[in-house]
């Protein structure tokens, strides 16, 4: 469960939640209003991990926070007590790469990949898996596409990233924006009844126009009948 | 009262812990961790300001929230009841005289400069004021400056600019990072007995020599004697 905050009490306290609702473990991205040098962000995962119920996951996400978790962050991070991974979403290939040379005889640590339209060659190269928003929807192409990857199994993997690419450039890109990725996957879902497709302030949901595009994506998808 | 925030409710709970403690109105920056769009972010300002019970001002700092108040939307916002000025911080200048000339028929609608180092030029080229960190230092100082710029009194106003530089340089510079200003001021306010130095995680106080540093300052500003 995401424990994101500017405020560190308030991280504190949804770790708390998370583990009285059950979770595994948390995940954290920096503290993202006035940017921390990476001196400070490490002081700062220091102080949190130590009030923390569940292991945590750093979580790079520089777009957003404007600061990442700099490779040698990551290195020293990694020796807390706690810190068990990183879901890496900066889509920068060349991060995760280093991540994965740097951390090579350390398997217990997790090697994560946001977005899904980089999970193949991720774990193809030695990541160890991927947080795809597109598995609400869709979660066995999510499955199905690690575990060619694992087996190496490239034809099979070309096949299902088509796929995931197909999902991404049609539903995600609809909302624009920061939020297009949770626009689209929300309306898909509220239309599945999976959920309804609210999003929190200041975004809103799809428009009708856009809501009938979603429905015939996910009739090309196999997912909607009729 | 700033009542920043990314999610919704908590702006809305600040601003009326603020109205309950007699602020006279609030200031609030764009939601700052997905980026929404000017149309998003005006829908958003349609929304908050009929849930607020005090005056708001827009806060444009680009360089926490990604996202600036375009021109545009600020001439929008402030057609919205309850908007009443804008402080900038986004330290561009070319920014502020385009609000000056955009709202010369609307004096009542209120130009305040964020940084106190353009503070001169804000109100000597039509600014109304600013909402300077270093006030809560030397007040005297920036009322002067201000009173200064106000009457164009050119020769004072070098003067007491040159000051106020001085503290910026000295002071805010220290701490590094996104976080200089207030490591800088809480030091200094914390020796003159006015608050202590603590700041929120993830940011430490400034270090011991550092603080004799901040002290010598305080000496050279005749804040501090002995």
């Amino acid at each position: 469960m995401g424990i994101t905050d500017t405020a560190f009490v308030e991280s504190v306290r949804m770790a708390g939640l998370a583990a009285d609702a059950g979770a595994a473990a948390v995940v954290l991205a920096p503290p993202y209003y006035f940017a921390p040098s990476q001196t400070e962000l490490l002081e700062y995962l220091e102080h949190l991990v130590r009030q923390l119920p569940l292991p945590l996951f750093l979580y790079n996400q520089p777009s957003q926070t404007k600061v990442p978790f700099e490779i040698d962050t990551v290195r020293q991070a990694a020796e807390l007590p706690g810190v068990v991974g990183i879901k890496d979403s900066s889509a920068n290939m060349i991060y995760f790469h280093r991540l994965v040379a740097l951390f090579q005889d350390r398997p217990d640590f997790t090697l994560l990949i946001g977005p899904e339209e980089l999970l193949a060659e991720a774990v193809l190269l030695g990541g160890h898996g991927g947080v795809s928003g597109g598995a609400n929807l869709h979660p066995r192409l999510y499955v199905q596409l690690y575990e060619a990857a694992r087996d190496h199994d490239l034809d099979h993997v070309a096949a299902l990233h088509g796929q995931v690419l197909r999902i991404s450039s049609g539903l995600y890109t609809l909302g624009g924006y920061g939020a297009g990725v949770s626009k689209g996957l929300k309306c898909a879902l509220s239309i599945l009844g999976i959920c309804v497709d609210f999003l929190a302030e200041p975004f809103p949901r799809l428009d009708p126009s856009q809501r009938t595009r979603v429905e015939q994506q996910l009739r090309d998808l196999g997912l909607l009948s009729g």
